[in-house]
């Protein structure tokens, strides 16, 4: 312990001030105009997931005990640490490929939606891992997420908007991989033990992500951001509603329990975000929020029970069943409603959900590889 | 107490398994269209009042000790389902009566505001209904409100943004008429004290309803938006001054006291929104503003003292002079502005006069009655 | 003591009940018109500007044990006092040097810009001064910031944005000023403890600042706005990591320490202030923010060393370090910035430079003298 401290404390402020060096350095050579173009990005939606990224998630990490202050504080570390790794990555990519440049705004959005991922993952590796593997785990991340994200765009023709919601599945796996390469801490060890007070943080931070959630599947939509927004709170509400009977229906005293209000109210907005420019009534994002979180509650129970001591995962802040399922749930409605819409040309239809497949799969697998690697 | 107890578990969530089946139901019925046209509601507008409903009133409620967590969750059960019900009765207005369709957001804008009388009404019940009363309250009231507001729109021409301002008084009164109808649980009772870390958080949610009130005041607004934006933040400025000021004055240990500020610190807000587009020079609405913090602390003096105990009524969170008393006021005053801008046409002002004192009485008659029925 | 809060309790009400009477008169002859013309400020950012004065300076100076609440509270009052006031002062000027009106929305923007120079001093005698003390501070602090920008307006030609980024400077050094004349209150004293509960409110604080500071630095930018949000973002969030990595390379035990983090993290947003609209690269804004931090926490180390005891400054909430110093830098790089710009020409460089340094040394010296008269 002493010696990993004293490791700790040598290491990683050097590390990121070295990071911190390349940044300044490779951002002096990729970006030398001032991204000053009019944006198809308006502030306050960027401003909405901006508020979202650093309150929502900062604060819902914030129901382990020990994590109060440092998570909400490591957060933000995080995701300034990412967002300009995810801005270099992509200069990187515009650079190589002669790829048209994006305005600032954009650039930053698309960074600081990127960065979802990586604090996803986080959540499932909380409690295991000391600084120095957090930031190393970040890098990496970005850096895979971009590459799949690439490969779907170019290989698969996904559009960037689809690709960018990728993220949930990504970071959830991701961590998943990661977290699945350390060793299980005791179940009783005060680090896992949570507080009415951290509990209310972590409500307030389940709020805070509630809230913004349309306006994060919306901001990069190219069209249709009002529908977007529309079936976006439908699928919220119900999946809220659905939360709350169904934490009632499952606990033996009849008492909501935290943990599964926690991950399913926030279950519609994920599984929406796919679809949320392409569904035509808001029934179906009604129908699409409840089932998210049917399967979120279900999940947290089975997996706890099954699945997880048998391959030996432990999850945290259960962003398998927060953040994955949803995900899984979102991505296979996505391609039943391309079937629906295109059922009468059955070649078109065939190639389509072969494509959709395809990108689904790669990103689930290209996130498991990487991140046991990573582990 | 056990067996209620084993009613609520049995009950509540099929009760909102059932409500919910029947929303998607009829808005599969009722909104075939995407509601994706121009919207004349800006969405940082719309996200400003979602905030205010979530986060506001969510802390504004929590001051009571024992209803820290669940209130906050409980008010954003409360306004999902409120949302959608006010949206699907709005649906069934317009099927029946074949109004001119709205576009999406505006829509749910129109619900969340109208959420707020639900909220409002929470406040003077909270402690002394379960919830499948609070649920039962949401629904009615929601229908009810909507009921009273077509009254006014149809037979007392009032427009719909007017109307829509009515929500305050509405609230108020419904909740104190059911609020009568419950017995008053006794004053020494752990459920009614406060605690530091409780105000603390009460005063958060005054200052996020602070913060938020212009845009809850101009949202709805047709034209003059930034007039109503500027009347309302001076109104809210003096009004604070004054809250500070009087809360010092009528303490014996001149000191700030948390309930009289909760209160005060917004009357300016509720009085004004009536006039908030009309009125021409802002030293009208600091008058207001000053008028309405006095009426409000004035108000919270007398009435507990004098009249609560009198009409046997307990109002938990004092709702009856944060937002009845300036209610009223701002209806009244809303006349008297009405009859010195018209004073050379008389026969107009007459009729004018007679359709905002109608409508104002039409509300409180139509919150009391039913108040006392749903109770 | 006793003695001095009768004082209090019969002064104060009556005082602010004067101030508002005096301020709504004075609205009632200075604005005759409704401001609400078409608005070169966004309703947003606006918000976000409103959002930032009352949220993160409440939360920011809560930091102390014994200001929990009352500084939250004290804030908002101190926050629409100086709102007030700050609006006459600029009507009383539109009135005498018939300059030309502005609109509502804007007039009310600048108004709670400047206050952010009342709320910077507040932190500095927190803790030494009585309520009495602090309003008459807030509207002398509030003419005198006027008069300085008009002299800098008037006879350096500094445009007004410019003029008002001053605010940090000024806020810092009036503060200071004031805080030498009270006495130290002995270190050991239960008002300077802080707890964990209170760095947790203060690190909200501290994160809605952050979040916020790209619309400080934009919302009075006349073109080139997305070009300031841009750098400021960039700068704040190098200022963030370094932040975070010399918190730990200074503390012996290599944890981060709050005080550091708490002003580190903002300290490239308010260097950054200056130039952001003319910045052309973000790397530019990158090492501004490396640089600030830097200079931050090596000045909260010497100053809490060497020159406080000597000069028998006591700053409660470090404001010298957290937005003297960086204000400094950042009036240096302005000038650099220049240089570098306009090397060609020199004749036109000596008169631009000599402008900026005769702005920067007429408002540090204005700002001292006043306080110290002040105080």
């Amino acid at each position: 312990m002493s010696s990993n401290y004293r490791n700790f404390r040598n290491n990683v402020p050097w590390l990121i001030l070295f990071l911190e060096a390349i940044f300044i350095v490779l951002f002096y050579f990729l970006f030398s105009d001032d991204g000053a173009f009019t944006s198809s990005i308006s502030y306050p939606a960027f401003q909405d997931v901006n508020h979202m990224v650093i309150f929502g998630f900062g604060f819902f990490l914030t129901f382990l005990k020990r994590y109060g202050f440092s998570s909400t504080g490591f957060n933000l570390l995080i995701v300034v640490l990412g967002v300009q790794c995810s801005m270099l990555v992509e200069g990187l990519l515009v650079f190589f490929l002669q790829r048209e440049n994006e305005d600032g705004l954009k650039r930053i959005t698309k960074a600081v939606v990127s960065i979802t991922a990586v604090v996803i993952s986080t959540g499932a590796v909380l409690g295991k891992t000391n600084p120095l593997q957090f930031i190393l785990m970040t890098v990496v991340e970005i850096i895979v997420f971009r590459m799949s994200r690439w490969i779907n765009n170019r290989f698969l023709q996904v559009p960037d908007n689809i690709s960018m919601m990728h993220v949930h599945l990504f970071g959830a796996y991701f961590g998943l991989a990661v977290s699945s390469r350390f060793s299980e801490p005791s179940p009783r060890s005060e680090k896992n033990a949570s507080t009415p007070k951290s509990d209310l943080l972590s409500m307030l931070g389940t709020l805070f992500l509630w809230v913004f959630w349309p306006s994060f599947n919306s901001v990069l939509a190219v069209k249709d951001k009002s529908k977007a927004i529309y079936n976006t709170y439908f699928a919220l509400a119900v999946s809220a509603v659905t939360a709350f009977v169904l934490s009632v229906l499952t606990t033996k005293d009849g008492k909501f329990r935290m943990t599964h209000i926690h991950s399913a109210v926030l279950a519609g907005g994920v599984t929406v975000g796919y679809a949320a420019h392409s569904i035509k009534y808001p029934w179906i994002a009604m129908i699409l929020g409840l089932l998210a979180s049917v399967v979120t509650i279900l999940g947290s129970y089975c997996l706890q029970r099954c699945l997880n001591p048998a391959l030996k995962i432990h999850d945290s802040s259960g962003v398998h069943f927060t953040f994955g399922l949803p995900g899984v749930l979102g991505a296979l409605a996505q391609v039943i409603l391309l079937v629906i819409k295109n059922w009468t040309n059955l070649t078109r239809l065939g190639y389509l959900v072969m494509l959709h497949v395809g990108a689904f799969c790669l990103t689930i697998s290209v996130a498991l590889i990487t991140g046991f690697i990573t582990g």
